[in-house]
């Protein structure tokens, strides 16, 4: 007699939420590195300022979360929603720019803004329902919508308006069983900043349209002029407003794993529409961030020299600069904007200005090859034949990154 | 013209999901608690030591994470799987106890072992497909089994046998889409551990039926007799293991968020039907643990030195005894077999013995309003009219604790 079958095989569907992957496109073209060129890679590609020295993290940050270690108060369970000091501090910090107070009940700590998506999408989920996603846009939200069988009907934003997104585009996308919107500003994969007045547009759509607002703002106060940022919750009297933000890219420390989400709804409308009680038991079931670091969060918040943001954010600028002069001298490359926030920048490549080059793929996979320099093919986010440049590494590394690209780009130029 | 309706709604299916949940119940005894009541509250119901200062972590433990964070080399993202040295150093301490070398493609670092019960199950999710889950057992699984549409199926531990698996009610249970059985061991809530020949026959049951063992062995190590624990990925070679393990229980520190995947698979046949490939997947949308405490874990792992183990488990033995002694006296109490490892006692309840206390549920409400001590009503476990009595804290708060218990079975016990 033959031995029984195993039974058990891998879940499909989850090939499909995989491939909205960035990590996974970057493991793709890093392939391609060539192990005998002996100049470091240079990594425009990934989201992590925090690798470079002069990004590193400010003291006070690190000596919170020290602190609330050797406490020794900090390493058990944290409630469900987060620790009460971190909620109220939050609450406390993303008030200061609201009409409105928010209470520590209205704010979520989550794993990074990742689980706040994660949870906000399941909360959300009914069968039939649709949600409308940004395009260009971050593959997070592709990848949970697709898990939690959420509908995602794609929005354009418009290069030639500075990236604002396509109203007329959303209202007739939108239909009974659309439930929300999102929004990502300031923008990646963009680095444009949405007005005031497009702001409050977008919440008067979603108002004639019925949906709710998820405006996902973890580049909020990255940004290269003063006060140029209005948070979306500003508008949710207008439509009610789920805010995610991090401390990753403000901090610089990704690797922490801090997030939140913020109800923006002085009208109670999440509450009356079973929004409340669902993220509380999505919640339920999923991982706390780590509670020391949480307990740092009072800290962290409120003592920050502002010495360290005006010494980043200073970084950052001259970087998105530098990044902008560079690129728009290629001739394969367009790139109409300089960035206004975040650290990343869109460029659309013209194919027929390169030779033997077909797609993204290929230019990120033989630029990779030739020149180490590792850049994010535009596919992964929905443009095709575009590519992401982030620009928030060391100056000295960006230049010469930047510079190799146009020797790549020199190189691959067709002869006509 | 009226306002349009709002389209969103809360998730139904989240309702389910979250009905399972420890924490959830808990909170609904604590809402009996009494204001007034002066003495301190009792927590005999969450495995959570870390809050007692005889628990408090190794020293070496806080160093490792502190020295992590200071070298800001560890605040940006964590490679999908974990960081490379970390799982390096848990392939190595996960193959001191195993007849063949894991290597570290073999182990995932996950956000305690919750996240790992998510990865798993989500990659093991099919349409049609079950599970069998232990009865009593550790209700994340049901909440996440739910969420992953894997139907539960629930199998006996049987009291009188030491709460050993019903292997004979397994054999009924299963069919040919059922994907896989859990058993924890040492066992949460039943304090029990299973010998290497009960552990043997669980692996050829699982072979005769085509099905994978997941083994939750988070509370690994926390055992009173020494070389009592066997790992089941010892038999991994008459059927393929998931093994979960977590820092959480033998370190002290649920809230640092560590826990690990083991795949105890000599055959290969998981990367045959896919599920290393699932895995991986699920692993590329979920959030990491924070990276700096990953990159401790080399330290924690080779450094903690075994006296800070002797004494917790210590600890933890007489906690173990003195609660055993004083349930085995209080007579509406039925309580079997004192415990082996874990901090758990499952205890069933004698109504027939009490007087105007007609379930598990208005015992520990009751308990709670008058003596301020809390338990967990057993019907959260699928156990209705039994209590899971915690013995991981304070020596003198249990014995206190144990103390009210008793007065209030006492007080409410039936007159004849």
């Amino acid at each position: 007699m033959g031995m029984k079958e195993w039974n058990f095989k891998g879940n499909k569907d989850l090939k499909i939420a995989s491939s909205f992957s960035i990590k996974g496109v970057i493991d793709d073209v890093k392939r391609n590195l060539n192990p005998s060129d002996q100049r470091p890679v240079i990594p425009l590609s990934i989201g992590d300022p925090s690798l470079f020295p002069c990004f590193r993290t400010s003291k006070v940050a690190e000596d919170a979360v020290v602190d609330a270690l050797r406490s020794a108060k900090n390493n058990g369970y944290a409630p469900k929603g987060g620790v009460l000091q971190a909620r109220r501090s939050l609450a406390e910090h993303l008030s200061s720019n609201l009409p409105y107070k928010l209470s520590p009940d209205d704010v979520y700590v989550t794993l990074g803004a990742k689980q706040a998506i994660e949870v906000v999408l399941s909360a959300l989920k009914r069968p039939g329902a649709n949600i409308l996603l940004p395009k260009p846009g971050y593959p997070a939200y592709e990848a949970l919508a697709t898990l939690y069988q959420l509908e995602i009907r794609h929005f354009d934003l418009l290069q030639d308006r500075g990236w604002e997104v396509d109203l007329n585009g959303v209202e007739k996308l939108a239909d009974d069983k659309t439930v929300a919107i999102v929004i990502i500003n300031p923008g990646n994969p963009c680095g444009n900043i949405f007005t005031h007045n497009h702001l409050q547009k977008i919440a008067e759509t979603a108002r004639k349209l019925g949906i709710l607002v998820i405006s996902d703002e973890a580049y909020a106060n990255l940004t290269f002029e003063s006060n140029s940022f209005v948070p979306m919750g500003i508008f949710a009297n207008i439509a009610p407003v789920l805010t995610f933000g991090s401390l990753s890219k403000k901090w610089m420390v990704p690797g922490w794993r801090i997030g939140w989400i913020s109800r923006n709804d002085p009208n109670g409308i999440f509450e009356d529409h079973g929004i409340v009680d669902c993220i509380n038991r999505s919640l339920s079931y999923n991982s706390e961030a780590s509670t020391f670091i949480q307990a740092a969060l009072p800290q962290i918040l409120e003592n920050t020299p502002e010495d360290f943001f005006v010494k980043t954010v200073g970084i950052m600028r001259k970087d998105g600069e530098m990044c902008y002069e560079w690129l728009k001298e290629i001739p394969c490359f367009t790139c109409l904007q300089k960035p206004q926030a975040s650290f990343f920048l869109m460029v659309k490549l013209d194919l027929s200005q390169l030779q033997g080059i077909n797609d993204d793929m290929e230019f990120c996979s033989k630029l990779a090859k030739e020149e180490s320099v590792i850049l994010l093919p535009g596919f992964v986010l929905g443009m095709k034949n575009w590519v992401r440049v982030t620009f928030g590494i060391e100056p000295s590394a960006l230049e010469e990154g930047l510079k190799r690209l146009k020797a790549f780009c020199q190189r691959h130029a067709s002869k006509h």
